[in-house]
């Protein structure tokens, strides 16, 4: 299929340029640039591009250039506070802020102004990042999209929950934004529009000040326009406090080193099946770079331990489903009590699911996510990680709601995951998903640095 | 120390009548009392006691006779909803209610008007409770307190933070409240009120809408004037929803049959060395009661898995105070960098701490409590459960703020825990702690009911 419109440049993921911010930090210490001149590039990239990939349902402009010119201050003065100051930032309509509306894309919600920052955006803000605006999300982060559209052609979807987050990356508005995902709400939407993501271990980075759909499975990640972007500002963030109940992230504020992965795990998930020929084929050609790289490639036919984890894999649908529908009780019980005619109807086909779910049907789907998530640690012992998409293919047309199987995998095991943005196919971006084990986000973030190093930026100019 | 206040009668938990719903419940079904009728009973009552009792923030009486006119509806046509239709219950202020401001004990939530119900308060309404008033609690839960006085005499300390709901019950005001202990929250002032009150596991109960000062040691729990409905109650409201990733409690609707624990593990806990000799001679009495009964107690010189757990004991203040200081971080550091002002000394003092406490103190502090539990559970192998005081004496003055030490066992264990108000010191209350296994709630109950039917109602007329 080729690219429908002709005002748009067909996607090559090794002649793309996002926007970054680590060397912009580099020039803000050498004095050859300003966060405040920095942030005007930013805003000049919005008014150029918003109008087409509208991924902003809000910006605060005139409090980003304050907070921005403090930062330069900062840096005038050699005081930088964090290795986020000065990074302009976009953040999924879903968290609180204390300066502009939440909205949730619902109706329920239009205008509402939370008092207080959520944990994540209070973190970044005291570390000097500029909290640029709010970025589109499907209604309450299901699955009901909003108006954005994808930033490499807007034919095309940007995928969903954190549409906004990751086609406002995509766009080369800003260099990250905040994304978050309970199935494959980061990883999906990255894989759509070209980003570098990161879904860190489960509880790494604190969810208060969210407005859940499914608690027990959420995770925030972060989009970014390069990897060491996309490590930082996770690892700061988990920095500023991790959630309740968990250990934040281990490793460095910066990139690890490149490591190149000894034996990766491929699995196909259960998106493989949907998945067109032309991204199949798009991955057997990386699967084979990887091989020709001296990585070893195992498949489930290859070690029973792989086998045993693929084997659950289709047991997914039988328990997230369940755990989500049971965790949409609160407060969307409430919310179609008292405003049923404000909700979608896929929210309210959802809460018909949830009507039939009960208390010990939930504590068994807790107890088979378990044994899933014991499954997918047990491969620790042979590999280094695992390799899959993200996606079932390159973005479909803007109106289709695709699945977020791909990302399921990761969300319900806890574990942190990549999204990186290898593949092309059909000219849009294909994204490649590289997933660790719970806690090792560090060495995870080691093995993405050499696939990256490796398959993008090897022979680029 | 005789009762100063001479128009208060002593304190006799054998004589002692607070109000129950259970056989309330009863009268709704055959007609002979309302559930109208029987709100206008604890209003009359509220109008006696609460100007010495000072327990509500505010009441709610429109909503609740409104909803207590649907529940005379129900029962009149023969369909009650749940088994708490028709109960009024006060809600500590620290929960949302969509009817009622939420203002914490703090000025900065002064007015406060929240959008939605918590979760826990919603399925009470939901299931025909009537949500009578909040509750006064400690300033954000922590241990500046209200106005509340004990109930069974206003020179003394109803504990706190759960001050509202422990003493609303204490007062035969309500049948029962909602109440919440990160450290002992509720166990205290049950001690103090003369209530029976059962925290359940960690995560049994869906703390959403709740502000949490440390949310990985949050329990919800409730005060009630018999232990047929503080079990009632909790089990039915942990029926409409757990905590996302935790399983609900198990076990019926209805208090078990009492069941005669066969081995009682007794621990002195942190508290004995600050208990006085009264106190000491009332609980000694009670040992000696059980035993006498053929309960047979062990403690930590009779069996080495005792002594482990024992031997513990003591890394709570290490690792415990370090989770409550870290867990503080959000939203508590943006309140003292915007309303440092309005907050006390006492949270400004804890921040202190929070400040000195690094994200590997807290994930160190996490693994600690990770071994205190196990050590915890080793002991389900040997015994029933666990026998110790709730506090370190009866109320003290009313200025007074007491140790939580005694609740803080419970909480980090994350153990179910009862107080039963089974002992009196110097003419006012004090309650044993009954704590059991978590996931255990159940057995628990059956544990409680038979020292309750042995140690409260054996002879009672």
């Amino acid at each position: 299929m080729a690219n429908e419109n002709s005002t748009v440049a067909s996607y090559d993921p090794r002649a793309i340029r996002l926007m970054t911010f680590y060397d912009a930090a580099i020039r803000f210490r050498d004095g050859s640039q300003t966060p405040r001149a920095y942030l005007e590039s930013c805003l000049e990239r919005i008014e150029e591009r918003e109008p087409a990939v509208m991924a902003f349902v809000c910006l605060n402009v005139e409090g980003a250039r304050h907070a921005a010119d403090r930062s330069t201050e900062r840096f005038r003065a050699n005081r930088p506070i964090s290795p986020v100051d000065g990074l302009p930032i976009g953040v999924k309509d879903l968290f609180d802020t204390a300066d502009m509306p939440t909205q949730m894309n619902s109706p329920i919600f239009e205008g509402w102004q939370p008092r207080h920052d959520a944990a994540c955006v209070y973190g970044l803000r005291t570390g000097g990042a500029v909290i640029l605006g709010k970025t589109v999300t499907a209604e309450f982060g299901v699955q009901k999209l909003g108006p954005t559209r994808n930033p490499f052609n807007p034919q095309h979807s940007p995928g969903g929950s954190s549409s906004g987050s990751a086609a406002a990356v995509g766009a080369a508005m800003i260099p990250a934004a905040i994304g978050s995902q309970a199935r494959g709400s980061v990883l999906r939407p990255a894989s759509y529009c070209g980003n570098f993501a990161l879904k860190p271990t489960f509880g790494t980075i604190h969810t208060g000040g969210y407005h859940h759909s499914s608690e027990s499975m959420q995770h925030i990640g972060i989009h970014a326009g390069s990897l060491k972007d996309a490590w930082t500002i996770c690892r700061y963030t988990s920095a500023c406090g991790s959630h309740p109940g968990y250990p934040g992230m281990t490793g460095g504020m910066t990139l690890p080193e490149p490591a190149k992965p000894q034996i990766l795990a491929r699995i196909d998930t259960l998106g493989w099946c949907d998945t067109d020929s032309s991204t199949r084929d798009a991955f057997e050609h990386f699967i084979e770079g990887l091989r020709h790289h001296g990585v070893e490639v195992l498949t489930a036919t290859d070690h029973p331990v792989i086998a045993a984890f693929d084997s659950e894999l289709t047991s997914i649908n039988e328990f997230l489903l369940d755990i989500v529908a049971y965790e949409l009780r609160w407060p969307f019980l409430e919310l179609r009590e008292k405003s049923r005619e404000q909700l979608s109807n896929i929210i309210l086909d959802r809460l018909s699911r949830t009507d039939s779910i009960s208390a010990e049907d939930y504590a068994v789907a807790l107890q088979r996510r378990e044994t899933f998530r014991a499954r997918q640690q047990a491969v620790e012992n042979i590999a280094d990680g695992f390799v899959t998409l993200n996606a079932d293919g390159p973005p479909p047309k803007w109106d289709i709601i695709s699945s977020p199987v791909y990302g399921d995998v990761s969300s319900a095991a806890g574990a942190p995951a990549f999204n990186l943005p290898f593949l092309a196919v059909n000219e849009l971006p294909v994204g490649v998903q590289l997933m660790g084990f719970p806690g090792k986000d560090h060495r995870l973030a080691a093995h993405a640095n050499w696939l990256t190093a490796t398959f993008l930026f090897a022979d680029r100019p």
